[in-house]
């Protein structure tokens, strides 16, 4: 979410191929020079892919040439993860042994904040090509986006304050959780103000956390009861 | 919806290939002798072939052989119908003018009661194979179903009132409508009580149903006013 206040980024951490490969694995991923910039990535896709987009960003942060600590705004940034996946997908996308089946697909999103610039967010495609958040479209989902977004369709408007819009995140995260096996707890959680430029802290939130449960509660208790308060249908 | 006091299908009107072709059809369609049996078939997928699938069920209504209107049991209507989708793929699905592309699929949710059985609800996959409903899985969605699903999760049980569960069908459909192009009013609705085998009415409910209104406006106010009221983090 890309909002007047900041940015706030939220991945889950499960990844699957098919329900008998199911793990853990951190979807977010941060790059940052502490007052100058802080860079995060989303991934979700193909593991195999996304992995070695976020590998090769961050091996040529040590290089010479440009990388996500040394490009001169955030859309260049964007520019470059597009270049990287495609990169990947030349590489690794022929294969002779594989199936026709397989996607070697992956989605990214990129946002964060870079001296003399607003906070920015980007949504890239698997094609490389991307498209930016706006004041009328404030944020991106990629993944298993559809369960979640409702609710946010509901609550979110730019102004919304930060705060109340890591509620909102939360709320969409249990919504998918609850109705699909691919999304799973823990969930990585960050808060970024903006002009702040500080060092990033991702909280982890998991199945235990007092208020992710008080959320849960309060969220399912509370639509069941406008939903039973709502009159049934007398036409039929 | 197959619960313990009967049936409810609901499905939308809006069919689209691509955002410039987008037309209203009825994708419900009941096969009934009064007294006898009710079978109603939902459509989702390539429209001509569940057009197709549709229209040759009921084309061999009137000639010899088994037909939805003979078949002694809903079992056989399932196998039926699922014999008669892969016959439609079989005939157009090999074209040589056609791109890879395209998707020749359609499910069907077909539901009802015969006399002598208990009402029963099946999911026909395009591959022409099916699963039941059952008390534990009371319900199946197809076609847009992910926006639509986590308020049926959250309430309907088996024993859910139809006239409640037709509420909760109401607003899941005006989820998935707020958030998803592809599907519009007005939506086909339908109850069938066990037992009744009497002559189906499908209401439809567009824009401007005050009782559809009346769940829209009052879903939408509680969800905000649950939100507003669960506290926000304070661990940021």
């Amino acid at each position: 979410m890309r909002l007047a206040e900041g940015l706030i980024f939220a991945s889950d951490t499960r990844t699957n191929a098919g329900v008998d490969h199911i793990a853990t694995f951190r979807k977010m991923h941060v790059f940052e020079q502490p007052g100058d910039r802080l860079i995060v990535l989303l991934t979700s896709g193909n593991l195999a892919t996304s992995q070695s987009v976020v590998g090769l960003l961050r091996h040529r942060c040590g290089l010479s040439g440009d990388c996500l600590l040394t490009v001169p705004n955030l859309y260049q940034a964007a520019v470059l993860v597009g270049a990287t996946v495609r990169e990947i997908l030349a590489r690794d996308s022929f294969n002779p042994t594989a199936g026709q089946s397989i996607d070697f697909g992956c989605s990214i999103l990129l946002g964060g904040q870079i001296q003399g610039e607003e906070p920015g967010l980007f949504n890239i495609y698997p094609q490389g090509n991307f498209i930016e958040a706006s004041v009328d479209t404030p944020y991106f989902q990629i993944g298993e986006a559809k369960y979640g977004k409702p609710i946010i369709d509901r609550v979110l408007r730019y102004q919304t304050p930060l705060k109340e819009a890591a509620k909102c995140t939360l709320i969409s995260f249990d919504s998918t959780v609850r109705s699909n096996l691919s999304v799973g707890l823990p969930i990585d959680m960050m808060l970024y103000r903006t002009g702040s430029f500080t060092a990033a802290t991702i909280c982890r939130i998991d199945g235990s956390d007092p208020y992710f449960n008080q959320l849960r509660k309060g969220w399912g208790e509370g639509l069941r009861k406008v939903f039973a308060k709502l009159p049934d249908a007398d036409w039929f």
